[in-house]
């Protein structure tokens, strides 16, 4: 059997010798090339029209609300997340530089001496966005209007995991849509989408199957949080073998019952005064991408027509 | 007159009532509504349009290569930037954290003590990108092809500068063209596109300007910097009044001559082994979008026709 290893670098060396990825210097970071934007770019305009007839699972069937983010979030708002609790490993918070003229000096004279530089930098008011939803809760009405929100995220994510693999980059694009309001609605909301993430990345020829998963919690209290995660159903992620059965598959989807987590911490209440519950969908529009060119190879113009008609109307 | 402050009040908050913009928690970061990215997405569209127009500013006339960078990219690269040196203010470094369990335990402690726990971090991998052609010249290869380089590169900046000036945002998207070549490459790739970004944005009914310009360098020092810049004709900004005449323009794209800052820093040669000269044209597409939405008013169905056209063609 050949080891994952060998298969990430070979994944790895077709996509940049055909100038879908450009090596941006360290593991895990890409330039995206044109052909792999075009592919991308197809995706998400599925994803899209999915959304756009999924408005039945919004309140009074009145469609997503469009959220784009930007790539970082205030400080404050990711405390609430207590990702830095679960996912420390992962976490990215920006530094920046607050002192004065005879300050930067000094941390120019440390620099020029090829001395460490960054004790001259002070925490900033911003972090990176781990998943695309995480910034949504803080911007949501308090308390949430009749019927609750449904909302469509779309923007960049950061990870710190550097990896060979580029089904797993450090910076990626998510596309999400998320239900707050009550706990049937957020339960239903993840159901339903659920069978549609299926439906939709099966009618793109890629083998899929849902399956109960559990989040990557750090350390050994984190086990317990995973286990309690799986125990509980609430993360169903959508899989497809892009390095062949042999091997474990990558979750290109995933649909994540947050239950009252985000109504907590966020003290979003729903008209009646009680916690609001949340749930989303999340596409991984780099990893659903890189899924299609490893099982449909290199070339979108020699994919199944079927595929082509799905992507490109 | 009306001071500033209140027109920079007043236009965010149409934008906000208008749901173009939502406060995304701290000045200057926002979520981005759908009516704004369908302007955006417009600007974008017509920008591309020019790009492939302009294809004979490349090598060969074979057109830009597209990069669409994440919005961080490798610390080694950004050391070679000098950004740490010029603007350290609104410089963005990733910290993580690298520790065991029990530092991770030590870092719980503190927060739930409501101390600091950013000594808990380590100066991460990535830094945030800063212009959006900054992770380009790290992935060239070296030496140059004959003829040099022309590159689209199109990604998201970060620049600590918390403002409550819409215009003035911390993450925004930037589209670049990027001529890396001889010195007469790049000074006439700067002129020429000074020119056709001027027309471009002229035919949005936008009365913009070209004007030298200099970049904001940090400190006493950097007063000198800026002086050099302006001296020697390095910087030239398409500006238009978005809050009037009687107040500063703004920027919305800007045309860059690098000289060999880059070639040098990068170690770039040209085929015939002398150091690469670059330039660069970014435009600005939150900025040009406000200015749109400023000048014609904020429902895109009431602009002019020939507005219109260009951008919904």
């Amino acid at each position: 059997m050949t080891p994952i290893s060998t298969l990430h670098d070979e994944f790895r060396g077709r996509l940049i010798d055909a100038g879908l990825l450009i090596p941006a210097g360290i593991p895990g970071l890409y330039a995206r090339g044109a052909g792999f934007e075009r592919v991308l770019d197809a995706v998400d305009g599925l994803i899209i029209r999915e959304g756009a007839d999924a408005g039945e699972l919004t309140p009074g069937g009145s469609g997503y609300q469009l959220y784009r983010f930007p790539p970082v979030f205030p400080r404050d708002l990711y405390e609430k997340t207590d990702y830095i609790e679960s996912f420390p490993d992962l976490t990215g918070v920006v530094n920046t530089f607050t002192g004065t003229s005879a300050d930067h000096r000094a941390l120019l004279a440390d620099r020029a001496a090829e001395r460490p530089w960054d004790h001259h930098l002070s925490p900033g008011d911003t972090v990176m966005v781990s998943s695309a939803c995480h910034p949504l809760y803080g911007t949501l009405p308090n308390p949430l209007p009749e019927g609750g929100i449904a909302a469509e995220v779309n923007g960049y994510c950061f990870r710190h995991e550097p990896s060979a693999d580029p089904m797993r980059m450090q910076s990626f694009r998510m596309h999400e849509y998320v239900r707050v309001g009550t706990p049937v609605e957020a339960a239903e909301f993840r159901t339903a989408w659920v069978d549609r993430a299926v439906r939709l990345l099966a009618g793109l020829g890629l083998e899929v199957e849902a399956v109960a998963a559990n989040d990557p919690f750090f350390g050994r209290a984190g086990r317990l949080l995973a286990n309690e995660q799986l125990a509980n159903d609430l993360k169903t992620e959508i899989v497809v073998h892009v390095y062949g059965e042999d091997h474990p598959a990558d979750a290109i989807a995933s649909c994540n019952l947050a239950e009252d987590h985000f109504g907590r911490n966020f003290g979003l209440t729903l008209a009646d005064g009680s916690v609001a519950h949340s749930s989303c969908v999340g596409f991984g529009l780099e990893r659903i991408t890189l899924a299609l060119l490893g099982v449909h190879g290199l070339d979108p113009q020699q994919w199944p027509a079927e595929v082509r008609e799905s992507l490109f109307p």
